[in-house]
């Protein structure tokens, strides 16, 4: 079954792993416009940002023209507990299609996290560690990025401070275990620990909680108690530097073998995974070293590249965080509740927002029917259960792959395979027992949501 | 941190992984002794064996003299989806404890059935598919060995049926939808499916069933339907074939780098595992070439090396199936309920058993809530959340390396980490809680059990 010699993972050695992170931001042209102070309007400085994050995240989200930030040796160190992560050869999935098309996936998925969440956030704890601080706080909705944080914090023994969504936390208890086995303090938000999670609860007693308070909760701790910072999952141009990693060892494993891609497909909610697995080959094209297709793949029931407007907005649906410039569907806008395949973002990471409002990328939304159709066909003939997210990325590669069939191309196809479904399974049980459904907002609840955007001149 | 260039992660390529499996019984003087027919207490010929079991597996089981079986290149294929598995040097895990000893572990987990169990199972449908077989029927407790089973059944296409006790068919409903996702029928047993069901519900409507009536209505629907066989993931010589794998893999791994442990361990429940493990280094000292330390861990609440006698007993609480000699805590012997981590199983490996029993290794027992401390201390170090039944590997790993630090001897440990918890955590939970407790039986309970062992001369 398999071609020209090459093996169904390619591993890099731990030697030819990335010693540095690529900042895509230094090739820019149109540079991702900056965070803007919510009362001001004016761009923020890095004092302003230094109570909520580390001082080296702090210059590492600002830095738009260094192409590379080294990789200290304390986060090498961990990265190779669990990478160089595989770059596999879909040798069963090509074989099922019966495609000309060459299929790899980058597959993040082998660590006790799940996903590739971890590759910001023991860069987020180191720093944390090195400033002297006690802590950190964060919020999580499912628990993905809550579980690679206390993952991160345990390694570094810092305090880790996760506030769930309270739905979350009773609905997945799993996720909130593998959490305290790793020793964060898990609190089901909104709690009676903040002053904002006080006032909700008084205002709606019965009510199971949003990411936008748990974020509020997740910020306040952070800025009242000393030694603590927030630390945030993606959106963030920290955060798609330090997921650089995953783009780099992915054009480093097919370098090796001489392999050219001619698409590239990854899942975006906040942009985190498709920004660092994209970073190098966009690197090439922003050049004009090379040209590659890019694609970014959204759910249809939270479209923000495809059906949102390119304008400043919060990055949370509390409204407390900075503004930032960005593909959204407005901060007050909710993802349907039928809908389970994660991704459920309003905004967009700046970076990739003006990619592709120039150009530079592909954007296209996929059903979760389809979707879940995908990572069932995806499991049974390459052996891994893909988290509902990645899944959206099979869904498109396949689509992809599917052309090529047609039209008899044997185009190189790689695509961002972030993390497992084990967590996922209620999902999975929906979709089992043909109980899932579609769900695509009306034009009217878009527009409703972005009137509602801040006005910023 | 690292030593010597020692990698983290020592991975061998694809053309390093083994091509035949190691037949550890052809080196043996002392062979296992033959299943018995339960009716007659005569050696069960291949003829007995084949409406039970695939031809080619009856053969596996039965041949006590090749030494090399060929791994057939369609298993050998699936066998790198998801191998060859890394063997991790456990820097953190040294560094944490201060101890001189080298420890190395070999991970099992990287796959979606989330242990060792995918390498027999494929291996097991193989031989079904080759047959012209239309399906398997297998049980399950937990869900581990019904998950790789129904992974392996997809790959080839084959009907799977999955019996399932019924209490981890409710209380464990996110096993139950990997292996639907997969396309595995399961059933809770027992069911109304099979006579022998219908007769236990009509005598216990309330029963939340057991490994035992799984196993006869798996085997029921195995023997009555043209084109079934039915399967097991342990215990059976095949099943140590095949996990030979891992310890060759294993082998190679340590002899690229010039490694030779002084010490292996891995967990024991019927013995897969380990016997896998330990295959080629017990090769060597049977052969007299090497001489290894090699100890089996086995659960304190159910401990039938330490506290078992070696006789001939049922492999099933059912008394059905044939009669094995194997160290045992008769098929009557059930683990206390509190029991959380798994190696339930009363007896052991035939192989494994004669091997201990002539002194070629040694066996020890440990309680569960050391167990889940030395878990937690794993995965808060070592990144990776172990599974229950591993964990006890683990357990005897660190005890080891502290002997080590009070010695100052640099030994080698090398032990098997079977897998992963992310479906263990209501056990988990119980220890975060602090409501775990230990059950030592009694001598009195085991005796017991042991007086109502078959009598065969």
């Amino acid at each position: 079954m398999s071609d020209n010699k090459i093996p169904y993972k390619i591993y890099l050695t731990e030697d030819e792993m990335p010693k540095a992170w690529y900042n895509l931001r230094a090739d820019m042209k149109n540079k991702p416009a900056p965070l803007l102070n919510p009362g001001t309007h004016q761009p923020l400085t890095a004092e302003e940002l230094s109570p909520i994050f580390c001082e080296e995240l702090v210059q590492q989200e600002l830095d738009d023209t260094t192409p590379f930030i080294e990789i200290p040796e304390e986060i090498r160190n961990f990265y190779k507990m669990y990478r160089p992560s595989p770059l596999v050869r879909a040798y069963c999935l090509e074989e099922k299609l019966g495609t000309p098309a060459k299929i790899y996936y980058k597959f993040e998925g082998n660590n006790t996290s799940g996903s590739h969440k971890l590759n910001s956030a023991i860069a987020q704890a180191y720093y944390a560690k090195k400033q002297g601080l006690k802590g950190v706080t964060t919020e999580t909705g499912a628990g993905q990025w809550g579980t690679a944080l206390s993952m991160a914090c345990s390694y570094f023994d810092l305090d880790c401070k996760v506030y769930m969504v309270k739905v979350s936390y009773e609905q997945k208890p799993f996720r909130r275990e593998v959490m305290r086995t790793y020793g964060a303090t898990v609190t089901p938000s909104p709690s009676e620990t903040t002053e904002v999670g006080r006032k909700i609860l008084a205002a709606h007693p019965g009510t199971t909680g949003s990411l936008g308070c748990a974020i509020s909760e997740a910020v306040e701790v952070a800025t009242k108690n000393p030694g603590y910072r927030y630390v945030l999952g993606s959106v963030l141009n920290q955060v798609l530097l330090h997921q650089s990693v995953i783009g780099l060892e992915t054009k480093a494993a097919m370098d090796k073998y001489g392999i050219k891609p001619d698409i590239i497909i990854g899942c975006a909610g906040g942009g985190s995974n498709l920004g660092g697995l994209i970073a190098p080959f966009m690197g090439e094209k922003l050049r004009g070293e090379a040209d590659y297709r890019i694609i970014a793949v959204e759910p249809a029931s939270c479209p923000s590249f495809t059906r949102g407007t390119f304008s400043y907005d919060f990055c949370d649906t509390g409204m407390i965080c900075p503004l930032a410039k960005m593909y959204t569907l407005g901060s007050d806008f909710i993802p349907s509740a039928n809908h389970a395949g994660g991704l459920r973002f309003h905004g967009m990471s700046s970076t990739l927002s003006q990619l592709y409002h120039d150009g530079y990328m592909e954007a296209t939304s996929v059903e979760q029917t389809s979707v879940f159709e995908a990572a069932e066909m995806f499991a049974r003939v390459e052996g891994i259960l893909p988290a509902p997210e990645s899944s959206h990325a099979i869904r498109a590669a396949i689509d992809e792959a599917m052309k090529c069939k047609e039209t008899g191309e044997e185009k190189t196809i790689v695509f961002g395979l972030t993390g497992t479904g084990y967590f996922d399974l209620v999902a999975y049980q929906k979709y089992n027992d043909g109980e899932m459904s579609d769900y695509i907002p009306s034009d009217a609840e878009i527009a409703e949501s972005i009137a509602k955007l801040p006005k910023v001149d």
